[in-house]
């Protein structure tokens, strides 16, 4: 006997038909696979345009509606899908949804970023739960796995590559040899970035990301003001060269770590990564997440971040959650789990450092630099002074210092020091994390 | 309102006094973060020595015994954890467990692969789950996400590291320039390998694993007899050597692969992995595997694949998962979920190759070694040839082929062939697969 889900669809671009392709295809397999004999039937599906709708083979006019309110009003349909993004209509259907006991699976990161908290407590309110899996790293299901099979471990820290532009940009620029701009123009002919990349590039997409794993990692909501956000916009050719040679890559990483003293430290930063480490085998547009749990050790998670099929799949797992979570009567939220926690400031966030300075060349300058920074407390693990083979009486010359684990803080207060103290240094100094992963 | 559910453990070695204490100490925090309301408790512990159970400060003498029969017997007993291995008393246990309608979670690989047929009729007769997350790969939630996140997916291939005795030793020969012997020894000191390894070096307990993920994956059971086995047991360390040189690592590999025609194909074999694979980034006794999807493309799961808690933290997931079956008040098997498929024979899976001659160093034994494969259609996609530059006139020389996509056994009859019409051949050829992944 199969119990029959009718779905409202609102949104039937790129996600939302890859939704209905895999349905369609599928449904028996899944079925089967899961041992769960149901039916999963889109009876709604809410478009802008429904002339280009109804070019997909999938679709028919009936189906079809303009009026978001017709997903809400209509008692046939059980569950709603939103996969129109943004968070203006999308927040007012979904929060209708919720009020109306419709079930909700979205896609939408940006409405979860920021009407998370609100939208969880309605839930609550409403005994109606709220799926997101796709919101997070497309195809990764690191939703799922963070409340099934890591539930019972202390999560230590996740690492993350959660943003696959910024990855092949980063790749580009160190494997192809390009500039940061050219990396970028390939990223959008490709498809692999916007027309507007800002929210990519700043580090942002991959922040949004972070605060949601957090959430979920510790229970409680994180103002992401509170979060040290740097983006790869600035970086140059020359760090990814340095790093190379000293034996790192350099991602943009997303770190969530809970401190011994129970704070929790967020933060998305360019970083150095040791090419021993697994991370730096995330290539591409690829995204990837590293989990260190009190008892599985490290744990590994990597797949596809965006696309077409790889996030409407992550879509179609959420409804197989929902199906189970349904059968079983009882509803079941994701957030909070805890009433609050404490956020570590960026300020006294703790790692090693890559600190790349351009100097004068002149006799005494290494000295006065080391004596800065030890006068500072700032202490070195490390120093790397390349060398132009074609010009040895260079004018200026670049000094990597590498530092060992101090405050973010106090090491930008040392750095700005450094730079009223010693003149030779010409520059504002290239600050990279180096994670010990 | 918290739902008790009381335990039955069978076992308190590593892996079940580690589930105890994952309990003792996450038990709040687990039914937190999952926000579903339960508490497990462990009433009965089956051991053969109660004097030493005792030592372990989580249990009292009220909870032993060294009578099986008092897990089943005893009707306060909900669910039975079967972690005493073997599968004599286990299978007893088990068969009896389920018998009398008491869910059964186990971390028994061999019972699984011995018995699941009959476990799992048995299982749906009496309506009864069993789980087994802690039988393959320790800590990597293969099965929870096979059935679950990738369970919309069209599974194309599979790829994993899933043994990481192997693992760790042809990483130690590889690096540490050690023999195979050498290596063995320091993973028996270090605790990675058995007194007796053989079930791990000679490739069957990762054929074990690889046959319950097939089954997972294409819904039949697998005559184990169908399946190409090779260990590691006779890998020299110039194979090493010069797989590195290509640009691979050595492997041991276990592939899972759905042909074009739907027939599935099964091996274990040591292989070649490009280096830009992230599975040659897999080192130490960590497990791994590649998953490609029709939808999802390639997935890559990788943690510790052995160990106490790792596998206690895989016993839990499955108490969680039970718990939520449960709660549905339906009964939900794994296996089988078609009724039958076919097996490719080893001889007829095809892949790329790499095959190592010792030759006689003469003129014209390159020309008629190539000529001779040539006239039994194999084709070379490159040859390698390291000069020994201390010993320019050896009377042996080692020759690498690398052989394009053919079939297996079209290859080791071509070899036979070989061998008999070129005199200059003076050894059995090695032959190692080479993975596209």
């Amino acid at each position: 006997m199969s119990k029959v889900i009718n779905i409202g669809l609102a949104g039937f671009g790129t996600v939302g038909s890859g939704v209905a392709e895999i349905l369609a295809e599928q449904q028996s397999m899944i079925s089967a696979k899961i041992q769960q004999p149901f039916e999963l039937n889109i009876v709604k599906i809410l478009v802008r345009d429904t002339a280009k709708a109804l070019q997909h083979p999938l679709v028919n006019e009936s189906q079809l509606t303009t009026n978001w309110e017709d997903l809400i009003h209509d008692d046939s349909i059980d569950w709603v899908i939103e996969l129109i993004g943004g968070t203006t209509h999308a927040y007012t259907l979904v929060k209708a949804a919720l009020e109306a006991k419709k079930p909700v699976i979205t896609g939408n990161k940006a409405l979860i970023s920021e009407y998370g908290a609100e939208l969880f407590a309605l839930s609550k309110a409403n005994q109606t739960p709220i799926y997101f899996e796709a919101a997070v790293a497309g195809g990764i299901p690191i939703i799922t796995n963070l409340r099934q099979t890591l539930s019972c471990n202390e999560i230590k820290s996740i690492t993350g590559i959660i943003n696959g532009t910024c990855n092949y940009i980063l790749e580009q620029m160190s494997v192809a040899k390009i500039s940061y701009d050219q990396a970028l123009k390939q990223a959008q002919e490709l498809g692999y970035a916007e027309a507007d990349p800002t929210l990519d590039v700043n580090g942002w997409d991959a922040t949004h990301k972070a605060l949601i794993i957090s959430c979920l990692t510790y229970g409680f909501y994180v103002d992401p003001k509170l979060i040290h956000v740097e983006g790869i916009d600035t970086i140059q050719a020359t760090d990814l060269v340095l790093a190379e040679t000293l034996g790192y890559s350099l991602k943009l990483i997303s770190k969530i770590k809970k401190q011994d003293n129970g704070a929790i430290e967020i933060r998305t930063q360019p970083s150095l990564i040791p090419k021993s480490s697994i991370l730096s085998s995330v290539n591409g547009v690829f995204n990837a997440l590293l989990v260190d749990g009190n008892y599985l050790g490290d744990s590994f998670f990597y797949g596809q971040g965006a696309g077409k099929f790889p996030t409407a799949s992550s879509v179609v797992t959420d409804l197989i959650t929902c199906y189970q979570d349904q059968a079983t009567g009882e509803f079941r939220g994701f957030l909070p789990f805890v009433e609050s926690g404490e956020v570590v400031a960026a300020e006294l966030t703790k790692s090693s450092y890559y600190v790349r300075l351009n100097v004068i060349d002149q006799a005494g300058v290494m000295a006065k630099v080391t004596q800065s920074l030890a006068n500072s407390d700032i202490s070195l693990s490390g120093t790397h002074s390349p060398i132009d083979p074609s010009n040895p009486d260079a004018e200026f010359t670049t000094m990597v210092l590498l530092v060992h684990t101090c405050e973010y803080g106090k090491l930008k207060s040392a750095l700005n020091t450094l730079q009223t103290e010693v003149k030779e240094v010409t520059q504002a100094p290239v600050v990279l994390r180096i994670e010990d992963v």
